[in-house]
């Protein structure tokens, strides 16, 4: 209990929406915390109204003034918006965190039930290939920028490993692809790898991603905090949640610097919407992230054992659950019902399931200080070299004479090295004749070593080179520090 | 039986390769297929030896000539060669179908065992971010591109229409994140949906990604064929041999135009080589799937349900299953002894496996007739407009400045559209400062609409820009057939 109410955001959203909300609003009222909460639009009631956006201006605002915000799952409807809600409402505060605990739950039967499976996904939520950029080089070529940032990835590790410490928790799992992509999630990887030496008291380990999916089917129970760039954390977040019951009992917290935002992962399921028939789980305990996130532990462990004590009994239960326990879905709870036996059950612990030191995620994590500096002065601190240039180009003739063709087009001060075709070589020739899609990616270089090309030298080569040839994109090939800034292609 | 042996190419590879592959000629011979075997090297010892691919000319030459290729695993031992001597191979013979089926198999101990889990994963295996072109953008920025073809895309769905075809498979599940990645995802999305109505007969379904690996974790039997981009492929089809009993009854194929590779998912094994202990199951499945690539089905056959009795028996079992199933592994079978199981079980049906109409993959799919064709003329054919250019820049420049600046770069032909940072709009101000990583990326469009922008416009505009600011990459923005060929920004 506080003196202070919470002044907190609550967004009830579309479909079922509302009944969850109002569900997890009950059980914090009935646990005596007192929120003040400013209920605030958005969603598909509001893209119809024509913003395209989907989150009003009013909505704004209030999350600017609470800093937290308790939303229900919201609908774009076809042909209003071309983003999501729920995603704008992410970015627009900048939550890089996204934060799925997978744990398993008493009454909740699932094939690795009895295993203790326990863990927290920690998805980077910003960059990676959600950035979005996409750019079509030919009219059969699509392109998707993998973006990866040392300072997107510093954030999420600290956060991630700051969230293993506040909760007691043994090991950070980082989970990359980085023997595939040696500078994106290669960069996270060692990211990663100099971080873990500020938390020796952490087990810190890193594995290949399509191993961590294979060992989360086989041995789920070994995962502890995992720590994840945003498609990787996409897919195995949702698998995680599928080891334990489904989404029906995931919940998630997505966490800024300034705001955080906490939502169950599920949709607006309009066809139960209204019924009073869905399963609030995933709400109630997207709740109790929030409560922790503003300092209510104490109330959140009352409402979580109260949770589990309801799910252990197996007396209330509603229509989805009894579907999978193949018990009696005509007399299955409803929403209401489920949340009245939570009430009814704060204040009593659960006999089956081991009490934990701390759970959900922890309050903004106490701004560490950051191991690198990042800005202006930096970059010009550090030694760089522009070596040469990528050329994409539109183009179906055979890689020997268009290799034939560049070379005479490279100029004084530079010099083709190869050519390659989706990133194998095919210039100089290597006797294999891949298939080709149309697409060339030229690699020039500085003719002579060391030399540092000019913008005025490149942009000569392109204008030559485009006399001959369609491009479409061209990347610098940068030297920082000494260490090429570019990977090669395969079989140069 | 064959009058004509076949000749394929065997690379006994490293660490427990020989052993495997040993136990899979042995079993062919006895089932009375005639293969000319031709032995060939790559891996470690060849590395060492100074080849930086791991494969040998003499290799290479051998797989020209049969085209077939049964492999154990190989190592790429630190220190020699930059690259996976088994991704070489794959990609100088442009095998781009990997095919991994995940089945139930009798005695296996899983904890989905009884649902009938029998799927079969078509990954692509050429393109998307396994391409490897990364350049660092700025020090801390990395970049990869993720790239989806037409042609690329056709060639891996029409593969897994006509797997499906060929075994009598109902469904045909694509799986992408095509939600979020319009235009390369959405490429293979469109594809596919495009290429089904050919397949009448065939259910075809698309799921996004995070879902597909949920629904993997929650109810896996559902699945029959899913095809997947490259990365997506890789982590699933790890998921899905989790779910079945892990790697060492994984079996894959590697299928081209003209060459295929069958090889085990499970790496060489160091530790257990030569102690003729190690599982041979996964090469003896991916010595099933070539044996039906080179039309020796009935064989293969009798070995699958020699194989099938022999692990529903459960009386010669491998170290790596008695520990499974609590056994002894003290008396464990050998590698040898298992395999002479199975020799003896030729011809004996499992009493409690379905049999199915067909099994693994089928003969190269028959050339069906491209749906679309690629080339200089159906490029030049297409009405094509250059409509600007996006500009990728080093600034920790405010966003409000950086746009000032750039506005009054952007000359008489373009106009500054907006500014990015990771895909999210900044310019024109929003009103929210999302954390800057020190790269934005500037749009400039025609000021005319419907304009061509030309070379020497965008090279003017980029020796202008570079004057003030670091460029890194250049873009430019295509409209194809009408269509724009590039997003809009978050926020935008």
């Amino acid at each position: 209990m506080t003196a202070q109410p919470h002044r907190i955001t609550v967004i009830p959203g579309d479909g079922v929406g509302p009944e969850v909300v109002r569900s997890a609003q009950r059980i914090i009222a009935a646990a005596g915390v007192a929120v003040d909460w400013e209920e605030a639009e958005a969603g598909a009631e509001v893209f119809k109204r024509g913003d395209t956006s989907g989150v009003p201006r009013d909505t704004r605002a209030s999350i600017e003034r609470t800093r937290v915000v308790l939303k229900g799952p919201l609908e774009t409807p076809v042909g209003f918006g071309e983003k999501s809600a729920n995603v704008t409402l992410r970015k627009l505060f900048e939550t890089y965190a996204n934060v799925r605990p997978a744990r398993e739950l008493p009454g909740v039967p699932t094939r690795y039930a009895g295993e203790g499976v326990d863990m927290i996904i920690v998805r980077e939520n910003i960059e990676d290939l959600y950035a979005g950029i996409e750019h079509m080089q030919t009219q059969d070529v699509a392109q998707c920028l993998k973006i990866i940032t040392r300072k997107g990835s510093e954030k999420i590790i600290r956060y991630a490993f700051e969230l293993a410490r506040s909760q007691g928790r043994a090991k950070v799992t980082c989970a990359t692809k980085a023997n595939i992509m040696k500078l994106t999630e290669g960069l996270f990887k060692r990211t990663f790898e100099e971080l873990s030496a500020e938390y020796p008291e952490i087990t810190a380990e890193h594995l290949i991603i399509d191993n961590v999916a294979h060992q989360m089917a086989k041995n789920p129970a070994q995962f502890d905090v995992v720590v994840t760039t945003n498609l990787n954390g996409d897919i195995i977040s949702d698998l995680a949640s599928g080891l334990v019951g489904g989404l029906g009992f995931a919940p998630s917290g997505n966490y800024g610097d300034d705001v955080a935002i906490f939502e169950a992962v599920h949709g607006s399921a309009p066809k139960y919407a209204g019924k009073d028939v869905i399963n609030p789980t995933a709400l109630i305990l997207s709740s109790l992230m929030m409560l922790r996130h503003v300092g209510e532990a104490a109330a959140a462990a009352t409402i979580e054992d109260a949770v589990l004590v309801t799910l252990e009994e197996g007396k209330a239960v509603t229509q989805d659950l009894a579907r999978q326990t193949g018990g009696d879905i005509e007399h299955a709870a409803s929403t209401t019902g489920f949340t009245d036996s939570i009430i009814a059950n704060l204040g009593k612990r659960p006999a089956t399931v081991p009490k934990r030191a701390g759970a959900g995620a922890p309050a903004v994590a106490a701004t560490p200080r950051p191991r690198w500096s990042y800005g202006a002065d930096v970059s010009a601190s550090v030694a760089h070299a522009t070596v040469g240039v990528d050329l994409f180009l539109e183009s179906w003739v055979e890689a020997g004479e268009a290799g034939r063709a560049l070379e005479a087009l490279a100029g004084d001060a530079l010099t083709l090295q190869m050519i390659s075709s989706r990133g194998t070589m095919v210039y100089p020739e290597t006797g294999l004749k891949p298939d080709s899609v149309g697409l060339l990616r030229a690699r020039f270089v500085a003719r002579e070593a060391a030399a540092d090309v000019s913008d005025a030298e490149i942009a000569a080569l392109v204008l030559r080179v485009g006399e001959r040839f369609a491009w479409t994109h061209v990347e610098k090939l940068h030297v920082f520090a000494g260490e090429d800034g570019y990977t090669k292609a395969q079989g140069q």
